[in-house]
């Protein structure tokens, strides 16, 4: 008899969605912020954090129903969850299996930490560019200032 | 044969902790930052958002396991989700089951919106405090300056 995983038991399968799992335990939120969910969108959501996993010991999941995720939102999910994957669901079934690689550039999409940083500036026409300088643990450099953003500040610049 | 209601089958019930039910959805992320909930404190926390509801049409849910609601944090719960319940959760049963009332005034929990009022300056040793004027739709009167501040605007004003 199969041994029915942990978040199995919590949640039951969608219908047609986004699958995100094997998110860091603790970063479900910051997920939700790259792919801007609030909640007041209307879409049926659920999330969940720190539950049991195999591979990472802990992790968070994220299941969106009626949503498709874009390719740059899933690239920045790649740098805050190296090891998520993306499952496209449709009629209950996986129908696609993604794991989503960082970039080697993230442009316009995170605003440099540094407030004196010219692409901060509101009366430049400078579109934000970071480059990816290492994959693990995840560190951005600004191209213009040099200044370095981690993982965990990502969610927290991400532009409006 | 009992129908079984949709959110009961999208997550499977907790051993211990606190569920709180009947969220005005796309109000789930508020009641987790009234809670201090960030996901990285480690505890399982399943969230459910725009779930079908009998009594609301859509609804969120929450559910925390291992951590009980304290007293301050439910009312101000209740200023943003009116209709909410409170269950308390031990070895997979409600033991109780509370429907928090918003207070008459909220002190030290929530600042004032008005940046200019003299609760938010940093060299006075002054305690915001915004009485509750009206619990339907809430609207909160800061005291001292007469700001008015929605329930939409009481998780963005969290003291931390």
């Amino acid at each position: 008899m199969r041994r029915v995983p942990q978040d199995e038991l919590r949640v039951a399968k969608i219908r047609n969605g986004t699958v995100i799992d094997h998110i860091p335990a603790g970063r479900a939120l910051q997920v939700l912020k790259i792919l801007g969910i609030k909640g007041t969108e209307g879409h049926i959501v659920t999330i969940l954090m720190n539950v049991p996993s195999k591979r990472l010991g802990k992790k968070d999941l994220v299941k969106i129903e009626d949503i498709a995720v874009r390719a740059d939102q899933a690239q920045l999910i790649a740098l805050i969850a190296p090891d998520a994957s993306l499952n496209i669901v449709s009629n209950y079934e996986v129908k696609e299996k993604h794991r989503p690689t960082p970039p080697d550039v993230v442009e316009g999409l995170v605003r440099c930490p540094n407030m004196m940083c010219i692409s901060n500036k509101r009366d430049e026409p400078i579109v934000p560019k970071l480059s990816v300088e290492s994959k693990d643990p995840v560190g951005l450099r600004c191209v213009y200032c040099r200044a370095i953003l981690s993982a965990d500040e990502i969610s927290a610049c991400l532009v409006e």
